[in-house]
């Protein structure tokens, strides 16, 4: 029986069982945008009524990207044999698409996998952590999404490394290269960033405060 | 001209050029140890008089591992030939030593090579500003430790979730993997998770002191 070819970069890459994709790129963009935008509208109107606009737009954030690290990329994780799959099974179809930005999704790098494990299990949960601790007003809220936050940026980093120590060429064309690979991840850079940057201000001014309230009391106390 | 056989694991892995060691295990160990018992010494004499004991044990944390980063694995990034080093270099022996327990850095692993990067270039510096933090009570004292210690956490992780997936037979024997790969690398899992704990618990409480401190102002302007 002859393989199917599969699309992806480097040609010689053995992927044997591979089944090709039935879905559309815009059918699967249509229904991930679509969820995660249920989502984000869900978190806006029902946990976020009495808080501060930017509370509930990072709500929105810790939501959208804990579903997408729990279910896409757990998903991915668990499923070592997603590009065989033939029942159209659309977290597969996913990654089959999302293939062609990073042949390492298909060929299973183990540097993906170790990142994308530790997002799947630990930050996923930890994000939708973040989404109650924000609602509840947590002493912890900052710290948390501080956390997840920097882990995210090392995981992108070390995505990034590899590619580059690796030849950094995985991507079908260019149109994947710099939609998927550079500016999916892109926003896993900048929103981490400036979140992680805005929690580490907060906490020092917490810090700061604090410091400066025992010196107060200390004086009173003499 | 036959090539040296070089004692790595696994036994059909290519080294072209391999230099064998010159300094003995106990030689390195002696040298690294007595250097950072020097650094510890130093710190904890020179930097740390007023402090209390914790706080002077941390800096002295902070100096060795920051150290350790920038030296020992900063060395190693920036050098992908080490293993060819016939100048008795003393880190180039370190590195020949360290790859009985873990071949991939002889092999340059790409995911050991980011993790390693990213602990020389980013965390080292980030360490030794640690000291200067705990030294003058700086109100970012606690995040930045915090942060190094859970980037140190992520690069464990990344380190021992590859080497499981690509096989886990990297160790020369059994005495070399529980020593080098797993007994070295436990440090920089235990220590880190100890001191990311209680950063988390400060920082927490310190927010939680604030709110507090907010309620009450409030009270009183009522």
């Amino acid at each position: 029986m002859e393989e199917a070819a599969h699309p992806y970069v480097p040609r010689d890459l053995k992927l044997p069982g591979y089944v090709p994709m039935t879905l559309s790129m815009s059918s699967i963009l249509t229904v991930y945008l679509g969820a995660s935008l249920f989502v984000v509208t869900l978190v806006w109107f029902l946990f976020g009524r009495k808080k501060p606009q930017l509370d509930k737009l990072l709500m929105c954030w810790w939501a959208f990207t804990g579903l997408t690290h729990m279910v896409l990329e757990g998903y991915f994780v668990f499923s070592p044999e997603f590009f065989k799959d033939n029942k159209s099974c659309f977290l597969a179809e996913v990654w089959k698409e999302y293939s062609k930005g990073d042949s390492r999704y298909a060929s299973r790098d183990s540097a993906v996998i170790a990142v994308e494990g530790i997002t799947a299990v630990i930050e996923g949960p930890a994000c939708l952590l973040a989404v109650y601790a924000i609602a509840k007003g947590k002493s912890y809220s900052y710290v948390l999404q501080l956390a997840i936050s920097l882990g995210q940026l090392y995981g992108c980093l070390v995505y990034f490394i590899t590619a580059i120590l690796e030849g950094d060429n995985f991507a079908t064309n260019s149109f994947y290269y710099y939609s998927y690979y550079i500016g999916a991840n892109g926003w896993w850079v900048l929103i981490p960033f400036l979140v992680s940057y805005r929690c580490w201000i907060k906490i020092c001014a917490s810090a700061a405060n604090n410091v400066e309230a025992a010196a107060k009391t200390k004086k009173k106390n003499r």
